[in-house]
């Protein structure tokens, strides 16, 4: 029995608000039942410095927790004067996943950096981060198309994402916090639209898991990934 | 005229939303028209290290603005790897704030942290952060009542807070970005509900102001702080 | 009775020594009693990277306190990695009160960077800066009008702090330290040779003040700066 | 075909060298082809701060690459002043490798370090490092046995890892530096004595990867890991 | 001939004047020629965490140019957030030459901070802050004799520097900034009362030098530190 | 006796490894008895800001510790996010002595940097990285001259290093650690082929020293150096 009742193959309420601030091209409030990330894509028109003259753009990511968005208050980053290697590690990940899907060449010589700040966190903040980001990111990138900036969209795929896990020895669907915080393994899963991989990071925390156990985490992470696309399909249809 | 068309000593909407996110001790999301700020309040059980073994406790704040909260991107503090002065001057002012209206040996030994975070920026943001905090603060502080932690509530006042400024040579109340960003002079005034004052810090921006325009700034900041203080007494009577 | 002896609206005797050190092109020592501010104008012909272009100069102003300015050690900036925000706001406040009274188009595309560091702190040592960092600022500027850099001097006014506060229930002048660290209010007034106000910054340590100490305050302040500009305009007619 | 002329199955040639440097408990150098990794493992007998009072040890990681290890000189992360993402990301990996076969309690209050130096690169750095980190952690805690601080040896499992990837159509092992720069999915492999995974990360860096792709990559990476496991065991049956 | 007119072996003017800020238990301002640095001895009770519980007690020194004490502005320290390697080597030359004379033990569980910031740079600041820093640290020192903290003086011997160095072909004492830019060895010389030789290190920034180039130099440099010392002896018989 | 049982005068067993890793154009694993460093030439063609346009070239260094390269782990400064004083002073020591014996004009627009890293430290590390330092720069620059890139060899002159010292009351050559701990005098002595100085840096660590000790470690340092210079040109002609 999952914590949140929930059946082992069963997301979380899933809502994906779009508009959500006034400022950015994209702006994207997603909820994954009580994780809230919010997805800001700003369009910049110019290149770092490694890629002058090289005709192309680029698609970036930053991630950062709000302070108390966690159960106790982490120290904020700002103030630290460094971001952690968990922050590094995340926001690396959701900017390959949201690449992975863009045409860089043909998005021109500009920057689309999504920040992924969590306002409430309740696990798989990562995930829902990637999910959202995207809609966000298409908002953005239409913007351009819709103004005449770009003839043709670069985005020539959709990616979602979810994590999986074995707890209490049983392989389940987008782990809550309770359940992360006592898997015995962990992954996160990173998919397009066409059903295939984009990233697979899977972790032991307890045990080494299985081919026959990582397998079913596949086909889990599958199914979710497929309703997840479904949700900013809906929401982009708005 | 104003570009809002609001009368010269007009406040914009003011809403305070109670329990916005769900882990924080206080949390309080405050609009002042455009201007959105969360507001999460926590305690602490821990002392920093100057204040061990002196039997009291303390009140400080730290503010950020979510990389998107405003018109153009701006870099994310914890990348640039230091806050700015800017930001250390705001957080400043909050805490000193907060504390003019708690008395710190009958909070006790621990620590209320108020995090003010900027979710959409449209002027205005350092007053708005003050106005929210306090009542973040309070439920903060009214939840270690309730649970028996204190007996006596150590909050001895109410404090919210204001912008002015002189805008096309006419005195206003509440600036928003667009008058802010053109003001001639800009001024923060915070006061309590007995009608003091807490901090008055005034600047030109353009012209030097004389004593006569600051009397009238003053008097258009004690009327928005005194609706101002309505609207958080409405707040936390729900 | 003031710990010092003197009358509410007495200020410290003052001193400004010109030519202080030899290679700026203004230096001025400013002793406000035991305070005491070396203040060094530097003129620089390169523009930071957000003004190029724009046929404009700038005026800046650093702040620091030597370690051992203070009653007890400080730590060194240098050595901790960072400027602390009070040192972030003050230079701050330096550097707009000095732009105030200068034509920045008329400067020129130059920039002006006046380094106010305390050699000794008895309070007051961001007003002793601004009243200084004047008198630096209006020698480095005036050698580029007599070397025929600059036809028209592009300061078009005179600045000059002063601190005022409540110490034991009465409004007094110019703070000295056992006052400032027990004063129930202290605020920070600079005014330019017109009377009139380009920066207030007042807050209340202990009780709330009243709207008739506000007034008191800014009457002794408008006072002090009186003086203290004839201080200046006799230090510069030597 | 491969650049090196391997067959897809075939690993790099496989050094492992014990006690390279005189001063550390465990010392490895471990060489994967041309790619050379120095590995220390050091044993402190203080805990951080988190976990002290909790009877147990902990094992950590740190990474790091020699400036000119690469074909172009990098940047000293020392004289940046910060580890980068990747840095910290393959830091944090080796880390939970090593944990997920040594039992903490059992280890005691102590923390082994375990420094991974990359003298020369050519693909596949956090792999070797892996593989060589579980000797030279072998030979660390080793000693604490041989010398009777440990009754029992807390490691209950052997830990190496090898990457994988998709070259030109193709699924091969153990990727060298011009396979890894352009193949088309790169995945690192962590696994187990018993055959059982610890670690999966495999991302797309062209084209999304298919289940089928997944599958055929998972086989090759336990057949490379079995062959490391043998060198292990060679190495420290010397 | 020399820039300034002076003889091989002629010093600069040298004025050491004592007590002169008020806060410091030992306080230099110390003049050769144009180079003047404040030298500010601290006395501390605290011991910095290694040498806890060691009984015995620390002298350590801190080392700064004021941003404008040089012919062109430099950028501070505090402000590019790290201290230089010239700083950081100069004051770890200061901090070593002043615990030469000192018996560590005997100064009891204390840390001497000797705090040299130049306010004026025309060549041979460190010399000239390890001459200024002795006769401060006297001061604070013999202040904790006079009030019978200490009962017996823990300094052991007199400490002076100068700088020597061959300019124009032939060898010089106590170069100034012309000369030390267009030297071709430039020689710092520390030693003792007892005319022996607390640290030597000469550099050749032109041509290597020869053997007997050496003697000479260190014959200058015995001579300069002998008068060096008489000056301390003179300031501290006041 | 010295703890090695060397005699006073007797260098360490020395061997110089030429083309030790594979990317830089000069490569050289120096050991001097168990002190192994290795040092990597690279060249590049960009020079540093305040070089450009000066129709030269730089030589630089920087030198750094493997964590456990000691007795005892020292943290990793790049984890700690600076380089400790010490490391600074020693890197500008290196590149000051490998500048002595280049013409920069000769070398042409481009910067060799010589990285320096601590594999195994016994003391000395600093003079034997000069040593190798010289032997991988030779290696880096005569790529140049042998691939056309250079008419003639900007080098003019050969550079050793050696330390010497005085260990109970014993002058001896090439210190260990256990020499080196317990020094009263420690003295690095750099000099080029022609029997010249470029570089002496002694100091007292336990009583100061006498000329005549300083002349009979100059007498040492000048015999260990001719030593090296043979090892280095043996090297060479391999």
């Amino acid at each position: 029995m999952r914590p949140s009742a929930r059946e082992a193959n069963e997301l979380r309420p899933v809502t994906i608000e779009r508009h959500y601030t006034m400022h950015a091209e994209g702006s994207v409030l997603i909820s994954c039942g009580n994780t809230k990330v919010l997805c800001n894509a700003s369009i910049e028109d110019r290149l770092p410095g490694w890629l002058r003259g090289s005709k192309q753009g680029w698609v970036t990511a930053e991630y950062g927790m709000l302070p108390r968005s966690t159960n106790s208050r982490m120290g904020r980053e700002a103030a630290r004067g460094k971001q952690g290697g968990r922050t590094l590690e995340i926001q690396r990940l959701i900017a390959r996943s949201l690449r992975a899907v863009v045409d860089l060449k043909a998005l021109g010589e500009r920057v689309i950096t999504v920040d992924c700040d969590v306002i409430q966190a309740d696990g798989g903040t990562r995930t829902a981060s990637i999910t959202g980001a995207y809609v966000a990111m298409y908002d953005a990138i239409d913007s351009l198309v819709k103004d005449g900036t770009l003839k043709h969209n670069p985005i020539h795929g959709q990616v979602a994402a979810v994590s999986v896990g074995i707890f209490k020895n049983q392989a389940v669907l987008d782990l809550d916090y309770p359940e992360d915080s006592n898997a015995e393994t962990d992954m996160n899963i990173v998919m397009n639209d066409g059903g295939h991989f984009i990233e697979v990071q899977g972790t032991a925390e307890g045990h080494a898991f299985r081919r026959d156990e990582l397998n079913e985490l596949l086909d889990l992470g599958e199914s979710g990934i497929r309703q997840l696309i479904d949700h900013q399909n809906q929401a982009l249809a708005k």
